[in-house]
């Protein structure tokens, strides 16, 4: 397989691709995420697993509100990542991961991920190469685990923004009021490390057995219209059924 | 590496072996247990799991007591695996397990363990062997994360018993009072897959990347001799020390 190379993958939306068009599909196939959800949760046999990850302000928060904002909570379940506990750390990376993993008949959300792990402690240099190169072993293992012996579909997005859109965004953080509370100095500090983030990113992606889907989401729009696309196709192709009924009682 | 013969292990003391001279040596041993426990928890940096597996009534209770008994509670846990329950059969084999993993400054007992889902399982086909194959890869994989992502001592120990001796251990199930609490109908029934388990175990043992420690265990001096050799050795092996005086005042 070529190895994937980032900096050759657009950021930005084709300009042939109708905007209004583009939002129009992706109402109805978020309608259509929540349809496939709950025939998930009633038929209780697969789980879904969603891996958001990317730079700051690459627009995660977004993607769940628009993509996943159709479906019922219940079965539904959006985990947010961050900096490890005291306990956490006393535990192999995994561990927390692992005890959110979905149950059959669930979909997860996992914001942010088990990548973190080979990438911002990589990133810092606060993890040597053999440990990474021991970590991507264990993700391969992890991620197979889930998908074979819980016949999990597991679909992660790398949200991929240009720097120049990043700065756009993390603007808007302090310009207005309502993203205030995301604003955090040290965004600004980790888009130094923006090539080193690059790179370690383009690892990620090709050391993955199971694939990532890149989305270019410099257009909000763009992101929401293929990650629905990709997420119907998806769900589409596990050929759920409705369950039959089960009564002894004549209707 | 040439396999192992479980039916070639014998199950019983070498005839030279004083019994008087073993226990001696087995009540110093497990003090000596103690106090590397005592450090474990005062370093923090090293986990400790030990894994027992074995047919009914191969003692697994009585080497938790035995060769742990005279550890402090704090830092230690036991956890005794069952049945699966319904939230756990809707995750992977190894969710349940891995949230029970030990803590940096802890020892944990599995008596019984994720072992059962390549044994149990498989003598009476409830998985076909593509899945078993896959649980294989799965455990090595687990097994490798917390050795090496979270400093785990693994030690694993199989209680390799006699088919004679076991149904002298169910009698006394039946037949004095303070075991009856340990009688169940089903471990007959399962003795009659003897052989079936035999194999299985046989397997176990040769396709695990980390090592196990085959114990005879007739006698139950025997089995504690063993253990407490086995885990004094693998214990001192981590060259933990006690922490240094952490003050600024002056003494």
């Amino acid at each position: 397989m070529p190895l994937i190379d980032l900096n050759k993958i657009p950021t930005q939306a084709p300009k042939d691709l109708d905007k209004d068009e583009a939002r129009k599909l992706t109402k109805q196939r978020a309608e259509r995420i929540a349809d496939l959800h709950q025939k998930l949760v009633a038929e209780g046999k697969h789980s879904v697993l969603i891996v958001l990850q990317g730079m700051d302000a690459s627009g995660k928060d977004g993607a769940m509100r628009n993509v996943f904002g159709e479906c019922a909570p219940f079965g539904l379940r959006a985990v947010g990542w961050k900096k490890p506990t005291d306990l956490e750390f006393a535990h192999d990376f995994l561990w927390r991961i692992h005890k959110e993993a979905p149950a059959k008949g669930e979909m997860v959300i996992f914001n942010r991920s088990h990548y973190e792990d080979v990438l911002v402690q990589r990133v810092h240099g606060w993890i040597d190469e053999e440990r990474v190169d021991r970590r991507f072993e264990s993700i391969n293992a992890f991620e197979k685990l889930l998908a074979y012996d819980n016949n999990t579909l597991i679909l992660k997005f790398y949200l991929h923004l240009s720097k120049d859109e990043q700065e756009q965004q993390l603007l808007e953080r302090v310009n207005e009021s309502d993203k205030f509370y995301k604003h955090n100095d040290g965004d600004w500090e980790e888009r130094e490390h923006w090539d080193k983030y690059r790179a370690a990113y383009n690892e990620v992606i090709n050391r993955s057995e199971i694939p990532w889907h890149i989305v270019g989401v410099d257009q909000r729009w763009y992101r929401d219209y293929q990650m629905t696309e990709i997420i119907v196709n998806a769900m589409e192709g596990l050929n759920m059924e409705w369950p039959a009924l089960e009564t002894e009682r004549t209707w």
